[in-house]
């Protein structure tokens, strides 16, 4: 039997989170590395019918002038990750998948995004139907030159600021006619390219904290074509270990008087956030966790700093303070040193084969069983790691027994 | 309806998780404190018919030249814990309760043992029947007196060194016929204690390392006469972190390189750990998790040692060196400040409350959903925290459907 | 020879510094303590002429409502610090002193500071002149109702706004004809509080970042009057290390490249510095040092937040990324746990003891060789905590042999 | 004027720190790195006449199977330092020098030494005059056949057990003699290198806490033939942040109550550590300068583990536990994040410029005003690096004068 044929689409595919995926799916292809980080690839997952690394082709889009070896030397040389030896046998693979960037299409940005959009063939248009058309057009003629059976859409750009939705954002009926007749829509562009690749019938999977397709009239769409989504915002560093750790202290009856977290970091990732504007969407993002996990709010403090040195070694500090039996009071402190880009890159490509198995599934809208991946998951109903994990394993052990 | 009356019976009475947990329930009783810390108390397991605070008599047994409020004064002068206000009110329960202390028994000590023993009518006995005998008259005396419904037995003694069991450990005719003819049988002073409680239909909660109950002759014993038993060493620090932290490691299928976990502290239990033989019980209790809970062995060290200036405020330093996609190498570090006593005082509280409802509902034998507590649980399949809580839940559910 | 009697005057006289200061105070002059912390103490002053502890009277302004037994009594509730024995001990002292207290006197003060002044006799005056002499009738006051050699003013209050001063503040001419004349005439509180110690002739001392005395047209009148003046912002903690660390980076050729340090407390100082127009005086203050101490300027960064479960507590976290021999990156994190106001404290009775030895030496002007007590030494010349250290043994050792 | 040719010899070329050093002077001779790192080209010391990385030829003494590019190339590998372009750059300069390595010479070696010396032509010699004559012929051979002006012998091997000299270890004569007749001499192997270097009136460094030079009959010895040494253990990070830390808390009159400290480190160093006889060496060499620089000891604890994971990366905590005013006790932690050998490179280099223009000052004997480099600093009055530091700047500054 043919192997299937699917694309990853990358928007921000010159990042270094889709240069490090882009790198690691190449050299998984290939048999030079161990399946580490990959989620997908644990026992709990192997007789699923995930595509293997070798049945994708990646294309995207990008703003900066840029192709997929960008990040990934950037990342290599500033930040000290990747045998030379690794990069040189995918060089290749990452030549090839260039070929298919297309320029990056901006509406209504903000002044961070325009500073770092120096791709001169970049598309800065006015009009949201101008501008979903053109996505469109690049998404299926990707799917149409490479005869794609399936294409999954993945925003991997920087973090937009936050939006507040209005009627127009209610259902998808309305949208689709303020989208054709008014110009200067207040719309992310998350949400632009998530509404264009999931009225392609693409699978649309947001790794940012954007709004993406988070938004009820898209949410409508995706089920009215039959189209699964997941999101959104990566869960890698401090809000992953806060997702085990509020849980502990709940179950002790340990009471959180405070929890203060503070994050540095020197990546294009960091760079974005030092803008007041897009660093409020992801504070909000890793901090909502823990009144809902804890059962109420203690006092907390999230901040994320560029600090450019660091690179892609993003540093976490926490200090978290609680109350023990007659009123005493203790300290944990947790200190996380974590190489960004390669926490992220392999969930990634988890998502991708999970999302589009679950496409092949006939799933559609949200999926709540890919909880565990996200800071602030759709459709979910648990921020705590361990349940949102065996919700996965419960979807696995469910399609296995129906795919048998 | 005429309440229950409950005998808390302390083996190291005088220790200060002993001296907390009496403390703890004066307060409590009377009001003055807030529940934090204990976890019976959750709304998980509000509506079981679990004893409340003025439900329990104390006694206990103690070879040290002290009383109840000993270790109270002791830990409020030397760590800064503890209201003066509070100590004051509790007082006269401390002083009633000390009344039923009877002069601990030393079976084949060793010299760390020995040294701490200064309580002049000490009872240095070299047969074990005659120490097994003297035990249970103490403990029927208790209840005899104080005409109590159920007796739970607690071993808050010190960390007795490594037990190697043989044939008669085996089973209980074996064990009983050596108890009863040969002098100087080889026998943990926990074991025997654990013998004598079990043999008199009381249930026994070991919160130490040492072997306690945790014999197959012991196992018999209590099926036999339809006892429950709980154990061994309560797990709550930076074992505790360890089993949520090594499975999150494990579902993010990053591998760990290495874990070295580095424990001071200065209180009498870190005393007794300073003598090596003491010592070896603990950190083969605090290491051994990890490969369960990562399905390999990654390189692992653990320390334990005394720190006077520090008194009962353990400290810990966690290193965890692990490898994500690519090779990537990273570090996780935590550093726990916790007052140990007061840690594990609220467990203590909560595990003779459970442990009583389950005699009174006929559980016999080692208590599987009482897991969580422990870092060498009995009868335990997981070192998962959040499984071994949700053992918990199920049995409260379980419990709560039967009762009403 | 009878014994000298000295004033004590703090501004600020109910905060935590001033009511630690106090009870340091009363109980070391009942030979309740050692002498730890006070570093007037250390071998190389023993030979001055350093006035004892029970030379000492303590008055003081302050705004809010309270007495010199209400920061103990706080501290001790909240911070868990003070033996109730000490306190009980001193507590006469203690209420003596409070009746030398003195409502404060508002001049153009900050909404933080006005949310502060719940007392209701406090002075709010609109004329600089008017707060200016009301100052100097308390002061007199004190003096002279209690017989006193000297006074010695002492700035505890909250920090306020960076002030920026113009030509007025250049002469004492003009700034006294300014003060008489000038209503609203722009002039922080504390240095209206300094020029009227200084014009009385009282020795100030400033421990705060507040200008206090660090205006030319202040110096000239401290000549002028033949008074020393110290300051500006203990260095109790993190920035202490920093004095220390720093030099040796620079010693050892290593680069630092990023140096992050991020502070919580939740004392009134912690609450005052969460209004950012107070903590922008107290950042600078912290960050200055490190060009002076590098010879070039790192990226970094410095938080100051208020964490209410802390109290007194101050957690600090430092993060120095720097680079060694063949561009290899390094890390050293420091976490510093301190009693902020336990800290300052014995440090307010070292100054007090040296400043007034200075001014019956006759010293004038800012004093360069307390440099090491200071955030931002007033006429000092390096940061570097070892040297600033060696000035205070090289004056104590010039004075010890010109007064044998 | 011709360039003066200075030979350094390297006992344990095939180290990583010997490599380190070596690829950093190829680097540094090329002009292809910063001199970042290096103490020796800060300002202060700028106008000595030093000789200039290209006057150096490098030799060597090694038991193992490599050459100077193996270190590199494992540094390079397991813990990613070095830009590979490089590492090729340098690999011509590497190459030549590994032609003037010979095979060590072992004398009375460790169990542990034994286990590392694979490389087999490696000399085991019994008679103690035998090991000596054939360093001497392998050094002088070195000088004549390279036409060298000094000679800078370098003790870069294992750290031997500890060592407890005789009568026979106290005069040059005594030893001369039992050299000479006593088969089987106690005598460590880095003394007798020591000896052999100095014989020849070759200076000697010793960077490790093994003997070496400081045998009062080697003193003696260097002083006869007028040769300077210095030693012994580098001072790079955890001992080198006490001898900051220490003086700053004694300054203040903080009570240091504990100083725990624990170090983890994978590269061969802790390999050989992880033998208790060796490791004692190096513990003592840590944990002695405490009570001098306090002026009373603590408690305290060093522990040094292998973890293999680290390679070359070694992790420092330290928890040090002080009193300061009124009894309140504070915290201060440090985590130290090294490339070990990275941090040694560049003293290696400094302190052969330093002695090799030391000795044609004409400068004899141990050299104190070395001090700040070291652990335990020979003939030095004082462990504060900050003193320690000023008298390498006043060296510097005397010499320049006589100089000029």
């Amino acid at each position: 039997m043919r192997q299937r044929r699917i694309g990853l689409w990358l928007i921000g595919a010159c990042g270094s989170v889709s240069g490090a995926a882009c790198l690691g799916l190449a050299a998984w292809s290939r048999g030079l590395i161990p399946t580490t980080g990959l989620v997908s690839t644990l026992p709990s997952f192997q007789h699923l019918d995930l595509d293997p690394p070798d049945a994708f082709v990646v294309g995207g889009h990008e703003v900066r002038q840029a192709d997929l070896l960008t990040p990934v030397m950037e990342l290599h040389t500033r930040s000290r990750v990747f045998e030379p030896a690794l990069i040189d046998a995918c060089r290749s693979d990452l030549q090839a998948w260039s070929a298919h960037l297309r320029p990056g299409i901006l509406y209504r940005p903000n002044a961070a995004v325009q500073a770092l959009s120096n791709r001169p063939d970049v598309r800065r248009l006015r009009h949201p139907l101008e501008a979903f058309l053109a996505i469109q057009a690049d998404l299926r003629d990707f799917q149409n030159r490479l005869a794609l059976e399936q294409v999954i859409v993945v925003n991997a750009a920087s973090t937009e600021p936050p939006f507040q939705p209005d009627d127009r954002h209610q259902s998808w009926d309305v949208l689709r006619r303020a989208l054709e007749h008014e110009a200067d829509l207040p719309l992310p562009t998350s949400s632009l390219y998530a509404c264009a690749a999931l009225d392609c019938g693409f699978p649309y999977v947001n790794l940012t904290p954007s709004r993406g397709a988070s938004l009820p009239a898209l949410e409508e769409l995706a089920c009215l074509r039959r189209v699964p989504h997941a999101g959104q915002d990566l869960k890698t560093g401090e809000t992953l270990l806060k997702s085990v750790l509020a849980p502990l202290f709940a179950r002790r009856h340990l009471r959180v008087l405070s929890w203060v977290g503070h994050n540095i970091l020197g990546n294009r990732d960091g760079w974005i956030l030092n803008d007041p504007e897009n660093k409020a969407s992801k504070v909000k993002s890793k901090d909502a966790l823990l009144a809902e996990l804890l059962g109420y709010k203690p006092q907390s403090l999230v901040s994320i700093e560029y600090v450019e040195s660091l690179d892609d070694w993003k540093t976490a500090w926490d200090h978290i303070h609680f109350e023990g039996f007659l009123g005493t009071k203790m300290t944990l402190q947790f200190i996380w040193q974590g190489c960004d880009s390669l926490l992220a890159a392999p969930l990634v490509l988890d998502l991708v084969r999970l999302v589009a198995l679950a496409q092949r599934c006939g799933e559609a809208g949200a999926l709540p069983w890919l909880a565990s991946f996200f800071k602030n998951p759709l459709a979910a109903t648990t921020h705590d790691f361990t349940y949102q994990f065996a919700l996965l394993e419960q979807w696995a052990a469910r399609h296995q027994s129906r795919s048998s």
